[in-house]
Order: C-alpha cells, then structure tokens, then sequence
C-alpha cells in the first residue's frame, strides 16, 4: 500500500523535500516498508517552483503561472478531503490563524501531520498534539530545531533511558555567524550583520534571528521534550546579541572563550532554568569550536554524561532531509509514532537565579583606584573573584572585565548598584554582564 | 499492562540497567506509554552483584552467593519460559555457540532481545534479525556502537531522510584515550598503554582495543545499517595502533592533524571502501577534537551535509542508558520497532583503492640528497606532494616526512619499490604510511 504525501508550499524548504522523495524513492520505500510517493504540491507560483526545484510542473495544483489565494485555498481543501493522501507537508510558514487552522486541518481530515514551523509550534504545539491524539495520527517536526540535527527524535526516541540534567545549544546559525565573524576579524556586531547580510546569513530584517525570538522558539519546543515543560513562549527569557562589543568578544578571548548565543536550560530539583542569552563559552567547552552557521546541542544525561550533536541548522535540502526523515518515521510507525511526553510540575524559573561564573565589563572614568572600588564591592557580595583582564585604557575612559566564580545575578546587579551609589561617576554606563558557560 | 524485563548477566553493564530501571521507574512508564519493570535478574554471583550496584537481592535468581553454571542454565530457561517477561536483555558478554543460543532463545520465546554484544552481533546479527522477524520482535543494539551516542536509533530511524556518503568515526575509546596521550605528552605507544592500563581506560588484554577488532565490529554494524552492507566480520580490512610511533605523531602535528584510529566507510558509486586504520586527522575536522576515551562519529549526508554526534563509548551507566533507551523504544513501537533496513548490492572494497591523501614517514640514511631520490619517485607515480616535512637529523640516520594530495594506496607503494628497487640502501625499513582524513 502507497504512503501518499501531499506538499503545501513549495519554497525552499517544501522544494528540498520534493527533490528529495523524488530522487530517493527507492530507497524510501525500502526504510519505510512501503512505498512512499510524492503525490500532489499546492503552491501559489507553481511554475516559478518547478523551475527553481527542478520538480516535474505536473505534481502541482492549478494551470497558470500563479494561483490566486482563492484557488490555493480550494486546492489545499482538496488535499485534506482527498483519501488517498496519508500525509501532508506543512511548508507554508506564518504562525497566524489561517496557518494554525490548516495544520488542525490537516489533523482533523485523518492524515499526518510534517512542518518545520518552529514559529507556529512554539505558540500552538499543545493545541496541534491534541488533535493529533484525537485523530490518532503523528505530527512530526524534526526540521523545526536545527534543522539537520535529529534531537527531535534524538529527545523522543534516542535519549529516553535517560534523565536530563540540562541542554546548551546553538541553534541560530545566523547569529552564530555573525559573533564567529566578530571573534575572528575583530568586527563590530553592525559590520559583521552586513556581512552575514551580503552573504545570504541573513534575511534583510533579522530580527528574529538577532533578537533571541528565533532561538526562543526552538528552546521552547526543547523544553517541552526534555523536561515535558508546557511553557508559553513568552515567557521564556530572551535576550539578543545586537548589544555585543567587540570589546566584548576580546574580553572573552582574553579568559579562554568565545561568545555564543546559547539556548540553556538546566534542572535543578523540582526547577527548570531556561534563557536564550550570549554567554561566554569556554574553549573547554566543544561548543565554542562551532562556527559560522552550524548549530550544536549538548545534553547532559544523569546517567550518559555529555552527548553532543552537531549539524546543518537551515537550508532547503539539509532541512529537506529532516522533514523526509519524519516521513518515514511516520509510515513506518503509524499512530506508534505520536511522541508520549510526559506533562511535569517542573517550574520555569529564569538562568539569573542559578549560580553560574559571570564575565562583567565596566567602562569607568580612567583614573587610579578603580580597580580596588569594583572589586571590593564584589567581594562585599561574597562573590569570589577568577579573574581580573587587562585595563584598556582609552582616550577618556578604561575598560576592563572581571570574571567571577560561580553566583547569582542577582549577586552581580547588587555589587553594581553598590559601586553606583557609593561612587557616583566611576561608572560610565551599566556594565555589561554574560554568565560563563563552562 | 506492565512491559517486564529480565537481565541476563549483571555486570557492568547489567547493573548500569538495573539501576535505572529501579531508579527511572516512573519517568520511564510514562514514556513507555505502559509501566516498565524489572521482574528479574540472572547472574551467577547475586550477592555481590547486588551489593556492588546496590540492587535489592530479592531480584536475582537463586539463595546462595553463587549459581553453578547448571543453576543459570535452568534460571535461565525460566525466564525464557516466563509468558509474563516481554523482553530480555543480554549482558553476559562472548560470542560463543552457547550465547548465540541464549539470545535466539529469547526471540523465538517470543520476547524483545537487547543486548550491547558487538561480537557476538558483527558474527551473528542477519541470524538474530531473522529469529526476530520469524517471531514478531524486535532486537535493540544502541549499546553495542560507541554506547551513549544514539547511532543506531540515529540511523535506523533518525538520518533516514537522506543517502549517506560517508561515515568516520572514533569508536574504541582505549585507543583513543592512547592516542590523546601520545599527542598530549609525546610518550610512546608502549607508556601510554601502560597509562591506560593504570588508569582503568584498557584491560589487563587490551589486544582487542588496540589491534582495530573492537572498532572492527563497531563498524560491521553500521555498514549493515548505513549500506545495507551484510559483510563478514573477517573481511572488514583492520589496522591497529600499536605500529604508530612517537615520531608519527610528531609529523602529524607538523602538518596541523592528529593520529585517531578512525573507522571509515566511503560510498563511491555501487562500492562501499571501508577500514579501520589509524588516520591523520586534520585540526579543521571536528573528529580531531575528540581527546580521552569519548567517542565521536561523523555522518556525511548527500543532503544534510555533515553531521557529528559526540558521546561516551563505556562505562555502567552510560551503556545502561543506551539499552533502557532500546526498552523504552520496544515498549513503545513493539512489532513496529524493527529496523527495517534494505540490503543493497555494494560492493566492499578496500579502503587504499580510493583517493585520498596520505602521510609518508621515511627513515633514511643521513647522507645529502634522499629528499631527491624519494620525492622524484614519488614524482614517477604522477603523486603530488602537498609538503615536506622537517627532516629530523638522528645520530645516524634521518626521518622526513611527506604528505601527499589525493592518490592510492598502490600509487604510493608503487613509489617506495621504485626507491627500494634504484637505491637499496637508501630506506632503513619500511616507510610508514598512514592516510589522512581531511
């Protein structure tokens, strides 16, 4: 019996998986125990699509070069009433209602379920896996983190003999690029942005993949694997790397890291402490080797230790490959594929109140005795002191970095609210504070 | 309805999965989808296998300190007649008539089988997969590769989207950790094992671990499972390390590489080229990263690109993990867990028939114009040399490497029977030729 699989939208991604179960076919069939057709694509420029993709023009709906979006509506509505499909591909994008209606759509009809809409996920996945429970069929979304690195699976299927005490991943190439720029050329974060730009890094607005939000969806999905944590994507703390100097990034060089921005989250008895922020990564640490666009996550198991996985996190045939991958999981395992997650009473408490090492640079007026007010006032909030960098003394101001040992953030925000109201003027600015990820 | 587990020899490994079973019981019921227990464990000394993993005795077959092997015998029959055991994990260890008995014993008494058994699996597994389909069950091996890395569950079931082309991995820790130490430390091959042997990385025997059997077997099972390759054990071509020399090292740090005994698999066309050989690893490959006895495999995928999973290769715990993963995973999906893996028609071939650069260390006598003679050879056999090392000048005689670009292992020999030929005299013993993986 034919596994039938049906494509809505067909742009870089949706064209990766086509070329794909076209040209693997065979081999499909073979892994999944049945064979696996592509059987129908609903795009709204399906000539442009074919072309781009090199996909025969008859798998897609509609005659003309373009299809109006009543015409795309009614041909995806033929796709869900159509009982010859067994599977349909979401590649659309949009995390608005009329998407989130599609894919229960999809759902609803009896058919499974495949999307790498990390977006749409984030805000809905609860909503999509009830109707999917309800209709007894899977949703797959391996390619909605990090594309190409199977920790979908490799978290509901793979590590399962395991407890998992915490995740640190990289899973934004785009931001990835730009600090791996920054650390190698000594760029600003606006130079290396225009050059991940010029590149093909990063879209014209890269808010999302500069601001932390792209990253935050991921985790969120993450954190509802690992530790079964239904937390709203809101309220995950986020913070961006566009605040990130290159004074900065030699400050960490100076202590033996790089900076990342790291999607972290850890277990501390009945807590989960969860952040996307830049923190400085040890050179100790295997994910301070990752550069340019390439994703990585480590998980720490209570019983494996480290595992780390590392791989392509976008691209239309790497991201392909992981969409394809969810198919044949889904024809081979039918309804034995719905993930049993297990809801928990984990809380979700924020990074800052773990005690972790902190980097902290202070821009002060340059004058003798700064030094000793700084880290007397650290001392005073019974934080131990790593390492003190090099004074970079400028024209008018110096700047230097204090590393700590392991503390609380709070610790950090005392020590400099007490160095602010004792010396006022010492400071200029708020220093910049990144935890250390060891 | 309860998913019950029985353990067949409670060792390391054994106790590793007893101790999360007792421990995970709940985490796990929920991942199952049905409550996981452990009904029963075999071994032939219980009371201090208990005390050891601080297991409840009332678990183990028999009252005494110790079974006769006549006792285990008729425990183990038990447990295989049990109609109330659904799985069995095999940890007892060897590759013998008598263990290959046990472990088609418990498929063909219709109960799951898991087991961490390379040898007997590399000898033996198209029997078991057959016993399994016969019966309806399934065989779960995670452990048996690299332990806490999911690389069997990575490609039965996670890189199944996509058509692999390569795969490198470091999978015998002992090595490695040997390896890493002659690199940290400059020690011969000879102080590093004794090391390792002090320090609990290798066995008292250690002939396994070092001449590329245990690696061997490794990568017997992921040719079947990534080429559908149904090789013999004995024809995977295999080179150990105890040849490598302080001085070899020395050149591959010369020429920004290191010396990992690498397991290699190339598709090129209908053939699969495969070895286990110590390579030269270059800095620019994340494998050269991978110190101590961590294991690491890299997936090249014609459509993901690369993809590198790091993880521990031993220990109790950390295999325990990867064999409740396999419960878990059978628990879950049974009849539907079985691999369903294509067996294909590639051809094995040798790994020195592909092209690839290699590394050439010559001892020569230390008289002018050895660097001419061996390159100009090298030169007849249409090889281009990429460098020449530094020559090391001893008392009374030289040492020099040369790297070469891509060419085969016949080319390169070709080029040292020419040398050999035209000048005896010249080479004091064979050269050393190890390939480098760029």
């Amino acid at each position: 019996m034919q596994f039938r699989v049906a494509i809505l939208g067909c742009g870089t991604v949706g064209g990766g998986v086509a070329r794909i179960l076209l040209e693997q076919r065979e081999a499909l069939g073979e892994r999944a125990g049945r064979e696996v057709v592509l059987a129908r694509i609903v795009d709204l420029m399906p000539d442009a699509s074919a072309k781009r993709h090199s996909i025969p023009r008859k798998f897609y709906a509609g005659d003309g070069a373009e299809l109006t979006p009543a015409q795309a509506d009614a041909e995806i509505k033929k796709v869900l009433q159509d009982p010859n499909i067994d599977l349909v591909v979401e590649t659309i994008g949009g995390s608005g209602p009329e998407i989130l209606a599609v894919a229960r759509g999809v759902l609803e009809a009896g058919k499974h379920l495949v999307t790498a809409n990390k977006a749409l996920l984030a805000k809905h996945s609860a909503d999509l896996l009830t109707a999917a429970r309800k209709n007894g069929k899977g949703v797959g979304f391996e390619a909605a983190v990090s594309a190409a690195i199977p920790i979908i699976k490799g978290l509901n299927e793979c590590l399962t003999g395991d407890e998992i005490q915490s995740i640190s991943g990289i899973m934004n190439g785009t931001s990835n690029y730009i600090l791996s720029k920054m650390t190698a050329e000594g760029e600003g974060f606006a130079d290396a942005l225009r050059d991940a730009q010029a590149k093909g890094y990063a879209e014209a607005d890269p808010t999302l993949d500069i601001n932390g939000g792209d990253a935050g969806h991921k985790l969120t999905l993450v954190l509802r694997l690992a530790f079964g944590l239904e937390l709203a994507f809101e309220d995950l703390p986020r913070q961006g790397i566009d605040t990130v100097t290159a004074g900065d990034v030699a400050f960490a060089h100076e202590m033996q890291g790089v900076i990342k921005l790291i999607c972290h989250a850890q277990r501390v008895g009945d807590a989960v402490h969860a952040a996307v922020c830049p923190m400085i990564v040890k050179h100790t640490n295997l994910l301070s080797k990752i550069d340019g666009a390439t994703n990585a996550i480590r998980v720490m198991g209570r019983y494996a230790g480290e595992i780390v996985l590392i791989g392509q996190g976008a691209g239309s045939l790497e991201t392909g490959s992981a969409i394809v991958s969810d198919i044949v999981f889904l024809a081979r395992h039918g309804e034995h594929a719905l993930p049993k997650v297990a809801t928990t009473d984990f809380d979700l408490r924020p990074l800052g109140e773990l005690e972790l090492p902190y980097n902290i640079v202070f821009e002060t007026a340059d004058m003798p005795g700064m030094t000793g007010i700084v880290t007397t006032a650290i001392g005073r909030q019974r934080i131990n002191i790593d390492t003190v960098s090099h004074n970079r003394h400028q024209v008018d101001h110096a700047e230097f970095a204090i590393a700590t040992m392991s503390c609380t953030r709070a610790q950090v925000e005392w020590a400099v609210r007490d160095i602010q109201a004792n010396h006022p003027g010492a400071l200029l600015g708020e220093p910049r504070i990144l935890p250390i990820l060891v």
